[in-house]
């Protein structure tokens, strides 16, 4: 663990400037900050390839950014990435390397863990993965009644779901035109049931990911669809026609009647969360075809290759790390806001909240010691457009800090200009309005101006003033494409890591998952033998009983 | 406005005690009062006809809920109830009303505000939305070609899509078989001309709500919706058979070339947020009837007779506020989670986050002051199922507080007893967990009785303990009916009002969407004429370059 081994001093009198600094700077008013520097604008600022990041509507300056600078390399960043990048078993608590990174890495130099070629390992899947892709889209790959296949139903719960649904959707505009991608994560059985009212047998193919084969919502949405399968006419014999498996436990997929010729797996140093690169990314390439997904792959790749040497102050994911952690351990923010503009992008703000909150909403350190102070924020948000006619009121006159990432595509082949550029020019008004607001002598100078009356002027100028000073990041991307789609997520995991190197938390594992599976197992027990769990508190056991009597009418 | 009636002094003390008590309960753990108060979960619970709520996980005793209580008489609730009611013009700084209690209300007794006859007007305008929709459901409305209505296309944004989105997706199970709902918000053009690719003119209706009829968005996808129209065979005579409107602007809706007669209005004193029940509803009408409308209506009224006339410690609306005050001012939480179980209710989270965010994300009171505290907290949350493999790590073993309601409905006739007994269980179980925890002596011992070497327990105890005390609303629906639907959505509906009493804000004007919007016009004028806004800060300047080079390319 490269984390266990800074100098605690050392790593005490970073955090102290820190948040020295950020106390003394927490009055000043960005509308100042930009007065008083000419050059802010400029200077920060920073660009990966097709991904642009204006910082500069922060309430930070050259003082703090140095100390967080300090601090990332007393917390020993630099070795962390290495140890990272190297294959070391960072994800301590699993004793497990977290090598999501190698997904994404080119075929050679080889990359060697543990005596294992793991770059070979990954492009042997990868071609795999292709090839069967390939049968799919060019329609070699039939069904039963030798139609070629038309929707494809993935089936898969958090890291199988999330990542997957939003890239397909980001990159709908180059979907195969025959072909349709559907995700089914909630085992509430109205989804599944309602999604196969629509589907035809003999041209949808599922597939099924679950890297144990046994988790419990995906098992029970994927027996609901094999039943279907057979109900409407296919065999037996037909289901490795028509399912294929995204797992690594070849005797329950071949017991589900899959042939495991069709079986794609990925390694224990890939968490679900970071697992769309791999085949979890199957509808992917299913959708957008391998040579879409290896452009994805390759903007990722060019992200870590920019983590890995761009100095701090350059450095994307690094920069927007130690910003975040500016407002969570500085400012006392507790919630981190995403606004996608791109239509596109619109379930990122869903697949950021599991990477970022499963990641870091630690408690206790790598180490097993209670974390000071607050690790990962909230992460929330929508569609930019949308919210501002939704929840934007909050950001603007609310009685809390929220930080916010706006992201937009500068160029939009798929959006008209007399749309396009209402969306540009919106998302970068919504961050200067936050950041300049508006005082009262500015209100009351425009309703003069537009001729209001002196007496509502006064009942409404307090309602009409905005305190601004409210931090923005302007993410722009060139256009949405899937190389910029792999930069963004990768600049999106990394700063992550960074931000779990800076806490002293692991951010690979997720032990608070463990305790609610377990309870529910028990409270299933429960609904059919009637004795509550030993530990239920009265509260739950009402629950039980209620939910009981309800199962029971069934 | 009712609330600047009360004795400061009376509301001062009240807030007071508020937050001594919360002070003083801070470190007391659930579990303890659980095991100290046999009755806790049987006292701790209230019901409205559908909706059941135990509320007996939350940091709070009998002393807390009383000062709570204490606190909204002293912010005279009641009165404040009372005119909402009455349909006084608590909407102060719009000199409004807001009455949308008077969309649901029955027809008699007649509601007289301003001399005129409210009921009236809102049942006159219901069954003019009733024999629309029946005539475009019953297949005697038709297109130009003499096909029957298959695909409506709601153009809308904010509060004229988010609460009949919600609806429409809630109520699928009942949608009519030959009709399917779309839903245009964004003003990204990849939006529209994506789903237009899918739909034939021929049999498509186009409801395009906007009660000025100038809302940018909506008008700008309107017109794009409109040549498509005319490109794809239809002629300008047609469209009156295939686009209405929900609108008071008869000039405008007009001169797009809508009949009037097609266009349903509602009033000033029905805010977008709280417009589903009004003719922005039409979308829910068109897909389950008017019958199920009016079901849902007769829920929601239900629960605005519940909230008019139960005591305090009975009132759905008012306890959940009260907790959520208990929150946010006596313990610092900065956001509430909401997550529905049910996945017909998955858009809940984003509708909620609207009705909210937007009520009461406000710095300033109805009197023009600065609040003293927090209000409205950040809103935010997902299906709770997919949620479990995301973001709950974070809500089990984070550094921070959040209050959380989870939402199921017992009897689910749409997913299959195997699938629904085991989102049952989940529900039940998280809240148990979150508010049990695992202490490590039990950790431990779970670990040692699982035969877990010493070495391995020791590197795993912390990782595995987990604090508990984190509080849950359960809230539990009968079933998932347009009836308990309405009733679930009032409910929040009233704890936002009520919580805006106790915080003194308006939760009826919305002050803080308007200088973003100013601003991006000026914006678009910059990408038009290459002037920068006079009041564009160097970042702004910078942003505004880029877009417009991207802009001149198409």
């Amino acid at each position: 663990m490269p984390h266990a081994k800074t100098s605690p001093r050392t790593r005490a009198a970073a955090w102290h400037r820190v948040h020295a600094h950020a106390e003394a700077l927490n009055k000043r008013h960005m509308r100042e900050m930009f007065a008083a520097d000419a050059d802010r604008a400029a200077r920060m600022q920073a660009r990966m390839g097709p991904v642009f990041v204006d910082y500069s509507k922060n309430r930070i300056d050259e003082t703090g950014l140095s100390a967080l600078c300090e601090l990332a390399d007393a917390s020993h960043l630099r070795r962390a990435i290495d140890a990272m990048f190297a294959g070391a078993p960072i994800n301590a608590t699993e004793h497990r390397a977290a090598l999501h990174t190698a997904l994404r890495a080119p075929r050679t130099p080889a990359l060697i863990v543990d005596g294992e070629d793991v770059s070979a390992a990954v492009h042997a899947e990868l071609d795999r993965l292709s090839d069967f892709a390939e049968a799919v889209r060019d329609g070699t790959w039939t069904g039963f009644s030798g139609q070629p296949v038309r929707n494809i139903v993935n089936i898969g719960i958090g890291g199988s779901d999330l990542g997957p649904r939003m890239v397909c959707d980001a990159l709908r505009p180059l979907t195969h035109p025959r072909l349709r991608t559907h995700f089914v994560a909630n085992v509430d059985g109205a989804r599944i049931t309602g999604l196969l009212r629509q589907l035809d047998p003999a041209s949808t193919l599922f597939v099924i990911a679950s890297k144990t084969f046994t988790t419990q919502e995906t098992l029970t949405n994927a027996a609901t669809a094999r039943q279907w399968f057979l109900d409407q006419g296919g065999r037996e014999a037909d289901i490795a026609r028509h399912f294929v498996a995204v797992s690594t436990n070849a005797e329950a997929v071949a017991a589900f009647g899959i042939d495991t010729a069709n079986m794609f797996g990925f390694w224990d140093w890939v968490g679900g969360r970071y697992s769309l690169w791999s085949a979890i990314g199957l509808p992917i390439m299913l959708a957008v075809g391998p040579a879409a997904f290896r452009e994805l792959l390759a903007g990722a790749h060019a992200m870590d290759v920019h983590f890995r040497t761009a100095p701090w102050r350059d450095n994307l994911p690094v920069l927007l790390a130690l910003i975040g952690v500016w407002y969570v351990n500085g400012l006392g923010a507790r919630t981190h806001m995403v606004a996608p503009y791109d239509h596109g992008l619109r379930r990122l703000p869903g697949y950021l909240q599991q990477l970022d909150m499963e990641s870091n909403g630690k408690g206790t350190t790598a180490a097993g010691q209670p974390v000071e102070g607050a690790t990962g924020p909230v992460v929330w948000g929508a569609s930019g457009i949308n919210g501002q006619h939704a929840f934007y009121q909050l950001l603007h006159q609310g009685t809390q800090l929220i930080p916010a990432d706006f992201i937009v595509s500068l160029r939009n082949p798929n959006s008209p200009p007399t749309h396009h550029r209402i969306v540009l020019a919106n998302c970068i008004a919504q961050a200067q309005a936050l950041m300049t607001g508006r005082t009262p002598a500015e209100a009351r100078a425009e309703m003069q101006a537009a001729g209001i009356a002196p007496a509502r002027i006064a009942e409404l100028l307090a309602h009409r003033s905005f305190p601004g000073n409210r931090p923005t990041n302007l993410i722009l991307l060139d256009a949405l494409t899937p190389h910029s789609l792999g930069a963004l997520l990768a600049m999106y995991e990394h700063k992550v890591f960074t931000q779990g190197v800076l806490w002293g938390v692991n951010s690979f594992d997720q032990w608070g998952v463990e305790l609610g599976k377990q309870l529910a197992r028990r409270i299933e027990a429960a609904f059919a033998d009637g004795d509550y769990p030993a530990d239920a508190d009265a509260s739950t056991r009402h629950l039980i009983d209620l939910a009981r009597a309800a199962l029971a009418e069934t």
